[in-house]
């Protein structure tokens, strides 16, 4: 097994023509792609920080109200504007005749979902929460942490045959492999779907369609890279749904941080602007444009690597069109998804001995020969990365 | 029933010297004191509302991360040094040997806590909680919205006598009746205290006690009336506790709004820094001395006026030696908790007819001719309560 590091290497020529310091990682520190921060479109946030800037007073958003006119009373009207703006730019879903629901990141959502979208029968309780696998992580400890009577994590969607009502969770682009995904119960009993949405953005995926599903949600921290700010929605056709979401949220934590989403509209506004004055404007300048251009360069380095490692082997992703950027475009997914060659049965545990942590198939309800790696850490990891996998060698 | 507004006469002398503009309350629009906004401090935040300013460039906070070096790892060093500072200063807890664990407003840290108290053992299952009555009329749905197996509520600690493992909740002083608590179950079996101490700052109550207790939870919201920002923390004593209420907050939202943080910890600082430059000061612009001040003013107005009805009476309060303020003074609590004397027996309703909107007893397990009215209300808000109060008569 041969580890190299890029120490002692001259400074990195940057894909956007700066360069990168010398990397900070010596042969025995770890390279973490295991967490999802997608700290990779910062030097973005770094050329408009100016523009970006927000500024609050000690008097401003006091209150626990954001609008009391809107049936999301916490949601400040700049949220809410920035938010239709976006989708309005960008084309990924139909927000007519929807309400939208805010809340403190999409884990709140999907947690809030859960308790609106379980029957109020108790016939029917806990109903069975289930997602195909590879599923998040996440979803099966956020659903049973509290054990709750009203629902219950279930597994893996595709083996579903109760004949019990159901939640099926469609994440799509799929976290952790990145594919396009539709509903896979197959079953004659009525079942309530959750479009899990955070990847659908034109740097990871062409957007092929305006979706137009009755519960739809996404999340700030994928979009535009801001995970601290724990912004996340929803939208949402019935408004019984959206009331009973908007009471967990109120339950839970009464509203979501006031400066957060003066932030985040602020945010988002630039992005818009951006695009609203395509023209004036260096393509670099324009979000979408840049952090697509990052996902495209970050795949082509990490295929050549995988491929000269000759260890793993990557998820395909076919060729779509994309109406926002309006040309023939592949998938360039926020996690690669790697399998391990015959030979290598845990993933994770071949990859820690290469100084690389990672998420294990386990954790997503399969094969402990997948893993999960981030592919929107800091550039300076990503490149150490591609080394050390370049590296890798049969045992 | 005579209602009178304040309506047509001229703009009002202000406590602070300065005018307040004619009221906005017509003869038929409510006064709505039902819930418990903190507002009533923002004019000392209008004083100082540019040393408190906050700027975040776009470039900034962006990671899930907070202090990887800190087991509550979504908390920025700026926050946990400002809570620890603002103690320090109040002098209302011990902070030593203890862990904090810092929350989306004390309502996501009750639920953390409700989670982290449960015993591991599914025979104890769902484990007991009380408060007792009058109790915050929140913590029952908050408790049971998701009908967790690990935990139920049981009602009144005072009337608790089952033979099995229970949760206390102690709000001292407590919402809705301002008074100030000990535990009250009073049982063989081994019980869990949280102690929620929303309202133990020096602007409604005497600081008696460094209070040193497993359990202690604070909110920024009633602190200083930012409850749009939704930060709270907790002190807790047992490790393995605040590893399940970090574990709880990971789940349930991924952290806390890294905003939130640095404004909070920049309000705290400004506080912190008057009453280190004690003698260069108006006392004014002292935070506490300002607020204490204003709720000192608001209850003796409300007094005069609840005396001039006669239809309600008070809850007394004790006086105490503030060691904080060093002087003896009595409660000026959050809310005032009104009884109607004999003929009245639903106290909502009544006030109702007076186009007062409340809270009534029974939302707080109590009968119906008690009310919660909100004493942290704009000051136009205040004072039309008070006129309609003190016009009130029996029918």
């Amino acid at each position: 097994m041969v580890v190299s590091t890029i120490n002692g290497t001259s400074p990195l020529s940057h894909s956007n023509g700066t360069t990168i310091p010398l990397s900070t990682f010596s042969r025995n520190s770890f390279v973490n792609v295991e967490k999802g921060d997608p700290v990779a479109f910062r030097p973005y946030w770094e050329k408009v920080r100016d523009e970006c800037t927000v500024e609050i007073k000690g008097d401003e958003w006091m209150s626990y109200l954001g609008d009391t006119n809107n049936l999301c009373w916490y949601m400040v009207p700049q949220m809410r504007d920035a938010i239709l703006r976006l989708h309005n730019v960008v084309g990924n879903a139909v927000t007519k005749d929807k309400f939208l629901v805010l809340g403190t990141g999409s884990s709140q959502l999907y947690q809030a979902l859960l308790y609106a979208l379980s029957p109020s029968e108790s016939s029917y309780r806990p109903i069975n929460v289930v997602a195909a696998a590879p599923y998040y992580s996440e979803y099966k400890d956020a659903t049973d942490i509290l054990q709750s009577r009203l629902f219950q994590w279930t597994g893996d969607a595709a083996l579903y045959d109760k004949d019990e009502p159901y939640i099926e969770v469609v994440t799509s682009p799929n976290n952790p492999d990145g594919t396009l995904r539709v509903p896979v119960v197959n079953s004659g009993v009525e079942g309530k779907i959750i479009y899990d949405l955070a990847y659908y953005w034109p740097q990871y995926t062409p957007i092929t369609d305006q979706l137009d599903h009755d519960v739809m949600v996404f999340t700030f921290s994928k979009c535009t890279g801001h995970a601290g700010s724990r912004i996340g929605w929803a939208f949402v056709k019935d408004i019984e749904v959206a009331k009973k979401m908007i009471r967990f949220v109120q339950l839970n934590s009464i509203g979501v941080s006031r400066e957060s989403q003066i932030r985040a509209a602020k945010m988002i506004g630039v992005i818009c602007d951006g695009y609203k004055n395509l023209k004036s404007i260096e393509s670099d300048h324009l979000f979408f444009d840049y952090s697509k251009r990052l996902m495209k360069e970050r795949w082509e380095k990490f295929k050549g690597a995988i491929e000269k490692s000759k260890v793993f082997t990557l998820t395909k992703y076919p060729t779509s069109y994309c109406h926002f950027n309006k040309d023939l475009s592949e998938q360039y997914p926020a996690f690669a998804w790697l399998k391990c060659l015959e030979g290598i049965k845990d993933g994770e545990s071949y990859l820690e001995k290469l100084k690389i942590r990672t998420r294990g198939g386990g954790r997503f309800g399969v094969d402990a020969k997948y893993v999960r790696v981030s592919m929107i850490g800091t550039e300076d990891e990503f490149i150490e990365l591609c080394t050390r996998l370049s590296n890798a060698k049969r045992e």
